[in-house]
């Protein structure tokens, strides 16, 4: 049994050891960070990226669409183009790639200096408030995406402020009640889910042990499904900013991963996260 | 004119400067870290405390608040009480300590090794999704206290996961841009106040500017209001846990100030709290 992957490097040795070039179609490839990013994993041998061009980025963004659709693309990348442009065309009923009911919502994962794996974080981008159905899309993904990479049994933290449950003025927190229930009986497939936790109580033992709190998670968490995306974005921003950390990330729910940097990425975290992608892909 | 407060160093030594012992009720004195805390408050001339016991921990805050409404102590400190049972010691219409009208509300501050100065958060423990009129409270109540450590004028980031409004989707933001507009006619005194915003464009130039925004705060903030308690709660623990951060807060709106420790705080955040009261109050 191959060894679970817990950093960036670990990630990297995987994708050399398996080596399976994954096509990454990229929407209106400019940007000095874009092309830096889809270069390096072109010259490591990871992907080989195919260019989509046009002076209409929504043309551009219906054509890279298409290429996943095709079977053509494994990954869709976006270039220099609005997020609203390319996500109309990936949302597109008759000629988009999501699903019939499928939830689009984005998983990412951070590498901080002063945890010792790699931490999964959903949702920092898409979903503003996740409905119990979505919630459970996101657990889904979230555990797929660790079993990609090796992680058995990945401990997922459902995060809440408290670690309890508050229908009245949290009703989000009676679904994360459900939730790890179905997760007992195996809906989410191998994994163990908790919650509501807080992120201390989810990565630390001893705040956990100081709090008088049992849980299997046991400051141990692989993953966070977050409460909101103003709580995704704010974990995203401040491990970044004031923790050092790499972060890369992905949508799911598409019938491919769609690489969707934030303006703000630099070259590294758009090329960890074509990593991510071709991992999950 | 004094130098602004940066660091809780530079805390410690405006209280040696400035020596005005608080009385401090010290609701239920009992817990290792408490005790700790407050011993070594005393012990550096910053507080006197009065222990305020009771086989009922109802009785005892009942009676921490008294001694606060009488004028007999300046701060009021939550031991070894549950919050709920001190918190409605302090609401109580009759004999509580929040004036008619009045908005209770939590500030903390941090001191993150990879910040350049202390950082203002609110709200991190009281309000779940604060009303407009609660966010400006809250917005008074951070001015106000940057004032009190010398921050002639703070600059105060109303904290969204983007920078445009999204009155749909996100109504509180259309509250930001009032506020926003308030504190340029002087609503909030001396202060600059932008938003939204999110936290890396708030604290870091080279992020704002990668993202071609511009904003008065320049990345240079000195205060973060975040959105839900979700926010604000995941703020404190990721700052705390992986980015070493140490923190100090307390309850705004009281006739004075209240030390409200959650259970995972340690001494040394309990002492910085006191510290904290001592300049607020």
């Amino acid at each position: 049994m191959e060894k679970s992957i817990d950093s960036f490097e670990a990630l990297t040795h995987r994708l050399r050891e398996h080596p399976d070039r994954k096509r990454v179609a990229v929407v209106c490839p400019h940007g000095e960070s874009t092309l830096a990013a889809v270069k390096q994993a072109e010259e490591e041998g990871f992907i080989t990226p195919l260019f989509v061009d046009d002076a209409d980025p929504q043309a551009a963004s219906r054509r890279g669409v298409e290429l996943v659709r095709q079977g053509e693309a494994d990954i869709l990348m976006k270039g220099l183009v609005q997020t609203a442009d390319l996500l109309r065309a990936v949302l597109d009923k008759k000629t988009g790639i999501l699903p019939p009911g499928g939830t689009l919502t984005h998983i990412a994962v951070a590498q901080i200096p002063t945890y010792h794996k790699l931490l999964f974080y959903s949702d920092a981008a898409v979903i503003p408030y996740p409905t119990a159905p979505q919630r459970r899309e996101q657990v889904k993904y979230m555990v797929g995406l660790c079993h990609r990479l090796g992680i058995g049994q990945p401990k997922i933290s459902l995060i809440h402020c408290s670690e309890k449950a508050d229908a009245k003025n949290f009703p989000f927190t009676e679904d994360y009640l459900q939730i790890v229930d179905e997760a007992r009986h195996g809906t989410f497939g191998s994994c163990v889910v908790d919650g509501p936790l807080d992120v201390k109580t989810s990565c630390d033992l001893h705040s956990m042990e100081i709090k008088g709190i049992r849980s299997p998670i046991a400051g141990d968490a692989d993953g966070l499904i977050l409460p909101d995306i103003e709580a995704g974005n704010l974990f995203y921003k401040t491990v970044t900013l004031f923790a050092g950390a790499e972060v890369a990330g992905v949508l799911q729910g598409t019938l491919k991963p769609v690489v969707l940097p934030s303006r703000g990425d630099n070259h590294r975290a758009k090329y960890l996260s074509l990593l991510l992608a071709a991992i999950a892909g």
